[in-house]
């Protein structure tokens, strides 16, 4: 699919903020697949749908988990979470999207999870670190992302994992999950 | 067991340093349990013990986990957290303590689980608050403890949670688990 028609897809289901920082996640994870070597079509596609289900009623999102058996463990840790899986399901289902790396990049790009592919490791961050987004630390994730991806990841899950509970919010456990297996493979 | 003899079993097993700081924990675990309204002769004796293997070789504790099946969980997240498991198990057969409110209290005083026990918590605490205790952050704990046990282990658990992550360590699944049960429970 091309950019134009995928935006143009897109773009009903956004706010006008969440559209512009949608186009600072496509740009930024077309950036990260180039250095990484990885297919920026995939990368775009992945971002520019990565919010699809975002503004969805919560009760419809809940509802289609349990429906579609999406992972019972996205109910249980904020709502927060609802979008991601759903947002897969929907690209696939309405849109038409069949690319199993693309669905599961968008599907994991809130939570992370422990292995992640290149392509999800880049829609994560990318969403993290995308221009947009400005908050203490985000900066310094910036610098390192263009280096060591892996490295810029754990950064963006910790930070993620600390600001959560300084809310006192539940945090997934394959968050963590996923930060525990980035520092496993750090250390071999 | 009275004090007095836990004390003189326990002391050849530690360093000056941490016979100060079993004594600190005993003193603060008492205070809690009486706090709580909970037995304070296990609280006593679960501080006495909960740094029991503290100083046993790393090998031979691996070793212990495996052949006891302990929880394999516990050799993969650092060597720190070695000495709870072994500590309850040779507490129970080498010191002869069978009380197992007491020994799960030393099982998991430094891990900490979803679903701890009032003494489990006191233990968990205590540990991180005694006196001896000097980092950012003990103080605002210590006086959160006073008030609200539950609340004061929210905050150890994701203090330590921080901690680790901010040293690049891995973090043990069920410390998080238990920093995610507290905060349902508080929720309700």
């Amino acid at each position: 699919m091309e950019r134009v028609q995928a935006l143009e897809i897109v773009k009903p289901h956004l706010t006008d903020h969440r559209y512009t920082h949608t186009i600072g996640v496509m740009e930024t994870a077309i950036q990260l697949a180039k250095q990484e070597g990885i297919d920026q079509g995939k990368a775009e596609l992945a971002s520019i749908f990565h919010d699809y289900a975002k503004f969805r009623p919560k009760e419809e999102m809940r509802q289609l988990i349990k429906e579609q058996n999406l992972g019972d463990d996205f109910l249980n840790y904020g709502d927060e979470l609802l979008h991601a899986p759903c947002g897969a399901y929907w690209v696939k289902h309405e849109v038409g999207i069949s690319d199993e790396e693309v669905l599961s990049a968008i599907r994991f790009h809130t939570t992370g999870k422990p292995d992640m592919t290149t392509l999800e490791k880049v829609v994560f961050l990318a969403d993290y670190i995308e221009p947009g987004r400005h908050f203490p630390g985000v900066e310094e994730v910036r610098e390192v992302a263009v280096k060591d991806l892996n490295y810029a990841c754990i950064m963006s899950l910790r930070n993620t994992m600390a600001f959560l509970m300084k809310k006192n919010q539940l945090v997934y456990p394959d968050t963590l999950a996923a930060y525990n297996h980035l520092i496993t493979e750090r250390k071999k």
